[in-house]
């Protein structure tokens, strides 16, 4: 399993057996069945994930408690309600399980010790980030300059595995349209 | 001029002057006029922007010539074509300034040896990556939460100035939302 983890750093930055030693030890691994949540809206956020295996929802729920999702997350993908994660407050969102998944995952205090101990693992988060932040502008352009048509097209050209295994209801959602204009988009 | 840019990176890790002077040889100043671009859509992308004094709007023009605000830059805000920067290609969007503009930027090459250099630096873009992305995520809930009314609302709180020094129709494009709505929401 932190095979996975490996692989996926060396996609950045390569390790010694020594240097990967330390990281691993800063990750814990963690197991929940589909519909379990590993984080719920108002608790404190301890955790950051990296998915090994399984599907999550990172979820908005508004004043009308109306639940948008604002993105999901399926191997190799890293998620957390990073707002409350890095400033240690409470969740606004809530991370759930879509299927069964397993993660590997660290706490605040371990992630700063990755980066003091490590610079390379400063590195790979700068990486991590950077593209992140990209992965979000490309989003709003995509709401800016297409309408549902092309925005499901887009998802469905860049994430097809997703479309396959996230029910539609979730995709309309992600998509910003009702579950009809979906459905007529997707026949 | 400088001091802006020590002021602003001291708000995330302080800097001895040994450390500042080193973070200095790697920036260059840049004055633009009015209207003038810092970057065009189709050139290389040579410079990430610190604003010392102005404004900058970075804008999407779709294939059918629209023009879309993806976001602007005002004094100590950071802006580039991100992805074309990082990832050495041709820009996709234009950066243009809408009031004359004083900027501090410095090359891929330089932000590799400022890495490099020196870990703080490091820390540094790593703090503003995460918060560019939660931005970024914040702005993509206001879009799947939030009607027009509600968009305006939000930016109005958070970016008052932002309102006043620029003209409302970009503000309609930066929302989504066509003049003639702005009008009626903002009189």
């Amino acid at each position: 399993m932190r095979a996975n983890l490996r692989e996926h750093i060396e996609k950045i930055i390569p390790l010694t057996d020594e240097e990967f030693a330390f990281i691993c030890t800063h990750f814990s691994t963690k197991k929940f069945k589909k519909h379990q949540f590993l984080i719920q809206k108002g608790d404190p956020v301890k955790y950051c994930y990296f998915v090994i295996s399984g599907l999550l929802k990172l979820v908005y729920t508004d004043d009308s408690a109306k639940e948008h999702i604002v993105s999901f997350a399926m191997e190799d993908w890293w998620e957390s309600d990073y707002y409350a994660f890095f400033t240690q407050t409470e969740a606004t969102m809530s991370l759930e399980c879509l299927e069964d998944t397993e993660v590997l995952c660290f706490s605040l205090d371990d992630y700063k010790k990755m980066c003091d101990g490590l610079q390379k693992m400063e590195r790979f988060f700068l990486e991590k980030a950077n593209f992140g932040f990209l992965g979000s502008q490309r989003r709003i352009i995509s709401w800016l300059t297409s309408n549902s048509k092309e925005r499901y097209e887009q998802l469905l050209k860049q994430s097809p595995s997703l479309i396959q295994r996230v029910p539609k209801s979730l995709i309309a959602s992600y998509l910003g349209i009702s579950r009809e204009t979906l459905s007529r988009l997707s026949s």
